[in-house]
């Protein structure tokens, strides 16, 4: 796709979504829940969270798109994931994979595990979470990619090939999360710059952004989708760090600019800036 | 009840509340919680929510009223709620239900139908939940009431049967939410005007206010407790909507506002401005 | 310990957590989960909410501190806590407990009981709940301490006795909230003033204060890291009721006011303004 393309496609999926207030629901964590469904009204869709077996398999069958955040797992996820993502994956709707924890427990690795052949649309993570999962997925090898709480200890660029290989496997996109965001759908490779390093000084923005993912994957594809989600972050992250330097202000002002920025804005401020081996390094003009 | 006797009874409530700072316990879902306990303590109240079966089913025989909303239910509650509801039944512990996500899976249905013998003081919900609820607990016959997730596919208007029907069963009050707010004790039916469309902006507007209920029916009748605390908030959010326009500055607004409304504020502002069929139709002179 | 030494010590741990973003993982209720990761992430550590018995126990394992809050128990933590605690014993990781909603249930109390011999290293609580964690210990034998939900019913001063017999035999420190705010080590008991009453307007001020003294644990002893957080979290509270009076627009300038306090603003307000019985009474020159 050319940068024209992408433009138009992102500016497509934010009028959209405006339009048609589509529903994404989510298993997601307990800590963030608010915030990710907050996010998900202010681009203009609508949130369900659940937690049952038997309803979110239902309901995978029905939604436009789904979000899954392995988050703070319960002990019934163990039978709650794996039977929505296999309806997910059965009825072909779309879905995100955050696999934020991942390596924290044995029940987690088992789930994530389970997870990889219901192939999600999109994979969002920071570095060491994409590392690791394409690590677990088999798809890497690598000595990289340790994993700290649920925080990266590895630069963006580190991922690279982990990405590439997890959404050339799933035949979907994937995002990775850090001072630039990289997205990819395993053939073409964008770096997204933006944002406010105040995003990480409040909790849950990855959790949020992958929230909106879903709720633009029920109107585009997967690669469209986590472009459009990343750059209305990061272009509602620049606008409230350019008026807040502190980070509760910040996330009111963030969550009034996901509600208040159009098509227009992502599709103007949308750029490509340079480009780094086989990489577009895109930029807002702020 | 005359309007002016409802402006007073109303008026009273406000004040109690602010005096006498009663708790009104919650079970309710997870991604909503601090939203509803602040909106609860913002109205003079206080708040505590529970999940183990034993320790509400305790609290429920000794708190003035209860909370209790479907939204996110849990494998446990299967256990949670019917024996919390029974123990506010047996023990003429008012509460109020919210059957946020009826119809979902078979465990709510299952948790919704054991629920009806125990007949909840006030039930608040959006005009699809109020219909589904008639006619799971068989007081209506109809084909109206589908639920999309947790957002109204009906108007306000199109409840009204169903919730008379279900005031009439439990002898209680019925909140229906909506551009308007429908409040019926089975014989009056008030229409509440006023609020705000940036309430559908952010997660948690109907828990809020069905926690708000809860604590008004620790002081006043089912019917008072839902117009004054769907007055309240018809009025928290008119006044947040003429400062600012974008969804998390309106929620901080929003229950700075109940933080501030006063006993004449909510009396001055509620008035008949007409009547269509037997409903009063009430609105703010903001 | 001398109020220079004091000063010192806290301006060392300010410091410190800014420069090292230390994460204290948290086992804590869902309802201000948020609000403590928020105020963890803006005193300059990092966050991560846990309820499966086998990650908390492993991270237990390895984390500099933990933050464990009974708050809305549910069914697993009857594994969770007590494995997680002796873990955090086991492997000298210090600890705090907040005993929120303690006596409201057989299986809190069963909890708390284990949770004895793993000897949090601070415990934090209102006046009830340390008087009534004092009794469950069997550590003072008293009628008083009553708990109301999450409220106090009890005056801070009264839970002196209680406090000081828990920080014996922890050899940790305790830490009662209240209009003041006592720290003990079982030996010194400062009297600390400051903050506002609006942070009872706010759900979770306690969470949140409890899970910041978890992140000064990683880099200071049990005494230090509740003097800092009780500091910390007086001073932002004082300093944000100075500029708003409702509880929305409060709590939003608290989490900014944490965020921006440096060591120097706590140890320059920070002063001994008098002293009782063999309390110090400290003051913020505000």
């Amino acid at each position: 796709m050319t940068e024209q393309q992408m433009r138009e496609a992102m500016a497509r999926a934010v009028e959209e979504v405006r339009e048609k207030n589509p529903l994404a629901p989510s298993i997601t964590n307990t800590v963030t829940q608010d915030f990710v469904a907050n996010a998900q009204l202010a681009v203009g869709g609508s949130a369900a969270m659940l937690y049952l077996a038997d309803e979110s398999e239902s309901i995978a069958k029905v939604a436009p798109a789904f979000y899954v955040n392995m988050g703070t797992a319960m002990p019934f996820y163990e039978e709650t994931l794996p039977r929505t993502a296999r309806a997910l994956y059965d009825n072909r709707t779309p879905w995100v994979l955050d696999p934020v924890g991942i390596g924290l427990s044995s029940l987690r690795t088992k789930i994530l595990t389970q997870l990889k052949e219901f192939k999600p649309s999109i994979i969002r993570g920071n570095a060491s979470e994409i590392i690791a999962l394409a690590k677990l997925w088999q798809l890497i090898t690598t000595d990289a990619g340790q994993v700290r709480g649920v925080d990266s200890t590895e630069k963006v660029s580190s991922a690279k090939t982990s990405a590439v290989a997890l959404a050339t496997f799933t035949g979907g996109a994937v995002a990775v999360s850090g001072e630039e965001d990289l997205v990819t759908d395993g053939e073409q490779i964008i770096l997204c710059a933006g944002g406010s390093i105040l995003s990480t000084k409040i909790t849950g923005s990855g959790c949020a952004l992958g929230g909106i993912m879903a709720i633009y994957l029920t109107v585009a594809t997967p690669f469209i989708a986590a472009l459009t989600a990343t750059t209305m972050f990061n272009l509602a992250g620049t606008k409230a760090a350019a008026e807040f330097n502190a980070p509760a202000s910040f996330k009111i002002n963030f969550l009034d600019n996901l509600y208040e920025l159009t098509a227009e804005d992502v599709s103007e401020n949308f750029r490509v800036v340079g480009s780094l081996e086989n990489m577009f390094n895109f930029n807002f003009g702020l």
